[in-house]
């Protein structure tokens, strides 16, 4: 979409504002109205360069910075899965669950919307996780017959997306690392320490 | 609260008419004008009952019928499991997911709402796998100390609230009992069949 007359840092700003309007209020209770005045844009402009609500967080969403860290490798797949953990920070896994929260009713009724967030948010986190496994099955660490191979985004996923919901807060580091040892490993076959 | 003048089975249909808009529309984007329409409830009404929309939810999810039938028994781990997958239909699973996603970003900043949420459909879900893993553990086919059993609730919950977030649509119950055999199970120590 062409997007006339705006520097690439104002661009990033109304992104990112645009974004964290998303994480505050809500993909489907944000308006554009609310969206023009947090980031003292034109509603008119708005309209104009992304067409609506959607265009713009799609495009917000596509046009994050990608900051995820190389995954890691440490030689096991122990040693990858919790130094995972231990690059994320509890503030970032928060931004991504809240993300993730706002707009996941959405989504099931755009497509669009559904597309963004799954390239941008979720098959980066499964890239990640498929990367370390894939080597952990390449020195035989896994079997490649694994079943749990199928699931390990699932497992991988759910503390970070859940833990809110369950327990009313974000998983701890230390949560973290005892599932990494009590359910990831365990699903791929390796035994807990 | 004291529900004046309403037949059970009025409340009732209320009830389910609230939870069937907070499913259509989302929980923060449903408005209590949505809500006194279709339900044909006078505004006045609703908010001299309930104090607003996050009461009458609250409301709505306490006094949902709780229809899930006791857990399986069927001498093995696997055979309960797989037993939970078969109980459940696509629907119902679908409408809990459904819900959960509607309302997953309300309830980070409503605790009345979240404590309804997981009171009435997250904790019933939890304590059937706990019982049924309870017996496990009682069988001995599942070690008193597995480290998984700290996770399983998540592990269990991952693939129905999931699912639709990563793939698109619902989970089959191939799928579940594939994941049963793939990543439950192998949590719980229990090598793949």
């Amino acid at each position: 979409m062409h997007v006339a007359r705006m520097t690439d840092e104002r661009l990033g700003e109304l992104y990112t504002g645009t974004l964290g309007l998303v994480v505050e209020h809500g993909y489907e209770k944000l308006t554009m109205d609310q969206i023009a005045e947090a980031t003292r844009s034109s509603k008119a402009t708005l309209y104009r360069q992304w067409g609506g609500k959607s265009g713009l967080v799609v495009e917000a969403l596509a046009c994050g910075i990608d900051s995820t860290p190389e995954p890691p490798d440490t030689g096991s797949l122990r040693g990858d899965l919790l130094a995972m953990v231990d690059q994320g920070d509890t503030e970032s896994r928060q931004y991504d669950a809240d993300l993730i929260a706002a707009i996941m009713h959405a989504v099931r009724h755009d497509a669009e919307l559904a597309e963004a967030v799954r390239s941008k948010i979720l098959d980066p986190a499964r890239a990640d996780i498929r990367a370390v496994v894939d080597r952990a099955v390449q020195r035989g660490e896994v079997a490649a017959d694994c079943p749990g191979l199928e699931f390990v985004d699932y497992v991988f996923i759910a503390p970070i997306v859940l833990h809110h919901l369950l327990e009313g807060d974000e998983p701890s580091g230390d949560f973290l690392r005892r599932y990494v040892e009590g359910a990831l490993l365990p699903a791929l076959g390796i035994r807990p320490n």
